[in-house]
């Protein structure tokens, strides 16, 4: 094992019928907040209703801010920060998936800052030094970031989402109803699989070190109850149990305890997915089952270390004991709960390939990864089947 | 799974020559601590130097408190008490092992309480509300109190041994430094073992749901790494991986995540084991693996349940598909480390069982498990093989 820091203050509170416990957590520490939603979905399922009454009885204003889009957007997140230094609110409470929440984060830091807020993402190395403390009700899981301080941000002009982590994002405390998940669609339910099977899957791989069993198993059991429990989210959407353990494990899949002690590890799956989301709006689960479609198959190829890796996932969560049989099954699991393996399935043709080749090649550099080309990039994106 | 609520704030730094980090993090808090340490083997081993030179570089003052028992006693804890009083000191930093930080934890919450410090353990209802900031240096990994709120403490007197918990005794920060168990003996080692492994069961077995995998899974893991790598401790004590490897299990084990959602649960082995080491001063581990070893079979035959929960560890951990070869197996791995699984083995006779299962009734109420009588536990103790 390698030496590692772990700090993760957010306090979880965890269960059904816990939504309307957002006033109690908020109110010790704020007064006004910035209430952060998106689409407008929370309107329809009574959460909404669940959480505001539960902010007016503990006596914490709140300044509504709808329209987070499922990749935020910078020109939205400026917006908030305006809107919060008029209203003077003292916390962000975000009511959402992990867009909302990512899109919170931008603007609790985009608040107390001189600079503006793209220059804490763009590469220039400006850090965040504070940040308004942030509350969340996580109402679809996958990102993780109810647990943990990163957040992901579009900037449509220069078509880049870029992501970046934080000690001072991290949220104060967040909200895990699993019955909040109930109106998650069979779709973004898989999304939503596959974006925490990823998270796992991206330091399990290229961690320097080979093998560490203790952070090897912690993946694999997260990852084989989740490739256990996603078709029934989907078929029953109301199956607390299934809710329940996904939510969880969606939160363990990416708070920062699964690369404790790995050593360095990057994270080419997100890389590759994050610029067909830039560039097509593919949901980012989405975007990350075809990524991994392309990239596995490359991946085992390099080294017997890499095979043999491969060949520890198959069996630990497929019981499958070779590469090929590790990579079928994996696509396989893909299909079963239609989260797409090719461009082709999600409408891109040829020369949308080379684009998102070409992206990716402009934001490898930040990622840490200058290997991923554009030539290097549209050969793994060819491999996906 | 079932609600919960789950806040670790406390800060790890995990890693070979990581000690002097000490003074960097305990200086932003406290201009004076108490330095707290158990019989001086830290003296010996270069700690000792290396934690106070780092202390005194960042400018932390500090009053030495050494001579803490392996079960802490209730007499050193009030004596730490007045000193710290009487110094006037900032924070706690506990240099040592679980008992060195309990202790530690003991003295914090006394300190900011107008009651006497026995009155949090004995029952009587009285809450830790506050406490002195807590810093500790793991020289010996089992109890995982490094990363929890809990303490344990031995009264002499009353010849009891009780343990809380508070969210006001996590420590603020731990430095967890692998190299700080190569001096850790077989014997110790051993013991620091089975007592990681015991948290883990406690939960895992009594839980109010049957089976929830993903905390299942997590339990396995780290058990399962842990009965691998111990022996390998024992032979080469200066393996930094095998050693890196437990000092992180035994955190993970205790620290809060293996009974997350599981619903109610309780620790009857550790009930037993307590009552053990308050009335022969039994190694914290060796009261363990005897307990568990005549509590398994009696729990794998109340119930079908019971059973198959026996019947899955076994086959998680040894790869073994019934109860007995799980039992044997386990038992086997206990001789394999020499870790006691009889009262024989550590020299008490039928007398001292009587003795242990009538102080396991005394205490029994203490951990709400009023149904583990004398004639019960007796039953028990005389099923260790």
């Amino acid at each position: 094992m390698q030496n590692f820091v772990y700090h993760n203050p957010t306090k979880i509170i965890f269960g059904a019928g816990t939504i309307d416990k957002i006033g109690e957590i908020t109110s010790p520490v704020a007064k006004k907040v910035l209430y952060l939603y998106g689409k407008g979905s929370i309107k329809k399922n009574g959460i909404y209703e669940k959480t505001t009454v539960s902010l007016r009885k503990a006596g914490v204003q709140f300044v509504e801010y709808g329209g987070v889009k499922a990749n935020p957007l910078l020109s939205h997140v400026r917006a908030g920060i305006e809107l919060v230094r008029k209203e003077k609110v003292d916390a962000i409470v975000a009511v959402g998936g992990g867009s909302v929440i990512d899109e919170g984060k931008a603007i609790a830091a985009g608040v107390t800052a001189s600079n503006d807020v793209w220059k804490f993402y763009d590469g220039s190395g400006v850090e965040v030094k504070s940040a308004l403390p942030i509350f969340t009700v996580l109402t679809m899981s996958a990102t993780g970031t109810e647990m943990n301080g990163g957040t992901v941000i579009t900037n449509e002009e220069t078509k880049q989402k870029i992501g970046i982590m934080s000690p001072f994002l991290y949220p104060v405390a967040s909200i895990l109803d699993p019955t909040a998940l109930f109106s998650v669609p069979p779709d973004q339910t898989a999304y939503g699989a596959v974006d925490a099977i990823t998270h796992l899957l991206e330091s399990y791989f290229t961690k320097s070190e080979s093998y560490v069993p203790i952070q090897d198993r912690f993946a694999e059991g997260i990852i084989k109850t989740i490739t256990e429990i996603t078709a029934t989210m989907q078929a029953k959407p109301n199956d607390l149990d299934a809710r329940s353990t996904f939510m969880w494990a969606a939160t363990l899949a990416w708070n920062g305890l699964a690369p404790s002690g790995v050593g360095s590890w990057s994270a080419p799956n997100h890389l590759i997915g994050h610029s067909m989301s830039a560039l097509y709006d593919t949901p980012h689960g989405a975007s990350l089952s075809i990524a991994l479609s392309g990239w596995l198959p490359w991946y085992a190829e390099q080294s017997e270390r890499n095979a043999n890796q491969v060949i520890q996932f198959g069996k630990a969560v497929f019981g499958v004991s070779s590469v090929d049989e590790t990579i079928n099954r994996f696509r396989e699991w893909f299909h079963s709960v239609k989260s797409p393996t090719t461009l082709s399935e999600i409408g891109v043709d040829d020369s949308g390939l080379i684009k998102i080749a070409e992206n990716i090649e402009e934001n490898a550099p930040l990622w840490g990864l200058p290997a991923y080309t554009a030539n290097f990039c549209e050969s793994i994106l060819r491999r996906c089947e």
